[in-house]
């Protein structure tokens, strides 16, 4: 029969970098592409020693149907914990578990968004997020992103243009694909503008955590007087991505739609995992784990982007980063990225191209995302060779 | 500030039964309200044995992103299970690995439903997907569930009345809440009216390994000739609930479009118990651990229908479900049991109102549902003579 797709979902485009993965994923290919967390960063010993115990001790906690809004110890132990490393009060806050942060994404369009709403993104963004909100029919606006967060003027008049905009998405530290950082000045400029607009903010934070340089700015949330940014972390880039956890913190006001939205997506999220969360950060040291995940980190961002200064053509820029899994490096404005990395998965090095990350794909991207987190020491030292004689031959040509 | 709620999921209600709920939670009720599986069948060993083999020897295969669709291995390995239990077969059909029965509901609406479409559902019916279905504006339109199936007659009027019909919606074994299973003659004729008037069907079956008498009945999914079959199933009650599983068959026409819906909400399941299930499924003796889930099952409904044949005032009508987990007794017609509920709770045993199972709750449900798996034997013979004493009460008032 002829499927009749909703119209939500019919115009969210399948990866546009789908082909591109299929090639990185061969063996040969050196994977700059993806965004997974090195394995080495897995408490795996605590994980198996916590699951085994609870198994032995009290396996029905861990396997019976659980609270739509989380595991109780889990939440309490995440308010305590980001009260104290991110200054996110919860006097009005309320904090539920979810199922990965792709989920909040999810949820948070789920419960705000009606179908032609318009939701205001940094450009370049997480592509993730961007198709959940355009599988709810949103509308997405792109403000260019620099190394210190939204281009503020650019945002004013975006606003201006948009007075029924509903939702502004910043991810604040890192963000993914260019590893741009928001300054504290422009989190503040941003909070103010939603506020003079009246839109609300989507402050997505996987990648807080894993700073490995520079100096910790508190989250938008902590400007938040008047309940209008939800806050949401991931434990995939802190534990392991098939915990399939996150989290997310909103304004009290909300908590009885959430819970309706979660019960409707799937039901609640998985428990042995909320647990192990819950009993490795109340009795493991998880501060020393989280230092030793950013000196991985620190170690494989340091490789590669000495690597990309020593080898890449001049006019190729990049920021360092301070944390977080991706660089993005920038051929010359007006120059497109995409057969620029095709090339380079040819030569057996796999980037993302800009356009996968931005609201409108007609449009020329210059930049390309890499990765360190996941290639050994040596494919970031072999694949920055490759791409670097390639910037050469790219841009000289 | 005022939250502007989603049309989506304004009207959406929390649920009408939380309060009973709360009371429920009370140590001193007997919980007859719930709908969790026993915890005596979970495999347990077996769960912890495996999740300590792989966390041994291969814990990145488990911890770190997975594919949208579904572990690799889980996902033939279900193919071939249902193919030999079921007798569905793969040639034009895929499967995916999906995050509990409940996101099935969840991907079919965001992929089919456009807001104000209509769904049909046997009526009373399961409320956690009846709220999924409202969730994306779709507008629900009740028909009355017989003990073998839906009211045929009423059926074919009801897509009469509404040509735009997109989706029925049915629980084929073993409904919940009623208990009752489709025949093999109502699930031929449901099928054909699907045809004639160019419906899907969702067929949803998370009880139907759980039958302890009569005759299997085969799924209406083995009787699509033209893919509009959605089956989907679970694995909250032949594995457990918090492993948040389940899966979904579906016309290969569908796939690309329920990966994209996967991706946008929560990117891929959990893999660790994907692949306990696999390594279950094809090392354990599956069948053996199904039969005996099913002898647990069997002995505690003998008892509760003994218990109620044996108790209830002869106007208070039930049948005799032939697997699952609950069964739904009906107070002579026109009575509603709402405060007949709330009176039983007042007295010490919880169980779950029509009403809330119902598209229409302003209109009576003679009906309410009780569930045998969760309580003890004690608990169910005491329950049922407090539950007994107040139909005499209640019908001889």
């Amino acid at each position: 029969m002829e499927y009749q797709i909703a119209n939500r979902l019919r115009h969210v485009q399948g990866s546009i970098i789908r082909e591109l993965f299929k090639l990185a994923n061969d063996p040969d290919i050196i994977g700059f592409g993806g965004g997974n967390p090195s394995p080495e960063t897995f408490p795996v010993d605590d994980i198996a020693r916590i699951a085994a115990e609870v198994f032995a001790c009290n396996p029905v906690s861990v396997l019976q149907y659980g609270l739509s809004e989380g595991y109780p110890a889990l939440r309490e132990t995440m308010k305590k914990h980001l009260l104290k490393t991110e200054g996110i009060s919860f006097e009005d806050n309320e904090l539920y578990i979810v199922s990965g942060g792709q989920q909040s994404a999810d949820l948070v369009s789920k419960t705000l968004i009606n179908e032609g709403d318009i939701i205001i993104t940094e450009e370049p963004a997480f592509v993730g997020c961007l198709n959940t909100f355009r599988s709810y029919g949103a509308k997405l606006v792109g403000v260019p992103v620099k190394p210190d967060g939204m281009d503020i003027e650019k945002l004013e008049e975006t606003l201006k243009s948009y007075p029924q905009a509903k939702l502004m998405y910043i991810i604040s530290c890192f963000q993914n694909p260019t590893g741009f950082t928001t300054s504290a000045e422009k989190r503040k400029q941003i909070y103010e503008l939603a506020q003079k607009y009246d839109v609300m903010i989507f402050e997505d934070n996987p990648y807080g955590e894993i700073r490995f340089s520079g100096e910790h700015v508190p989250p938008i949330k902590t400007l938040d007087a008047d309940g209008r940014v939800i806050y949401t972390g991931s434990f995939s880039k802190v534990m392991a991505p098939a915990f399939r956890l996150g989290f997310m913190v909103f304004n009290k006001g909300l908590s009885e739609r959430l819970t309706v939205a979660k019960q409707c997506a799937d039901t609640h999220s998985n428990v042995l995992f909320q647990y192990i969360c819950n009993e490795y950060m109340t009795k493991c040291d998880y501060a020393a784990h989280i230092a030793s995940a950013c000196e991985v980190y620190r170690k494989k961002a340091d490789l590669m982007l000495g690597e990309m200064e020593k080898k890449f053509h001049p006019d190729v820029t990049f920021n360092r980063p301070e944390g977080g899994l991706f660089v993005m490096a920038f051929l010359p404005e007006g120059m497109d990225s995409f057969e620029f990395v095709q090339e380079g998965i040819r030569r057996g090095v796999a980037c993302v191209p800009g356009v996968a990350f931005v609201v409108d794909q007609s449009k020329p991207s210059s930049g390309f995302r890499l990765n360190y987190s996941t290639p050994s020491d040596e494919q970031i030292v072999r694949g920055v060779d490759i791409l670097g004689k390639l910037t050469y031959e790219w841009l000289d040509k």
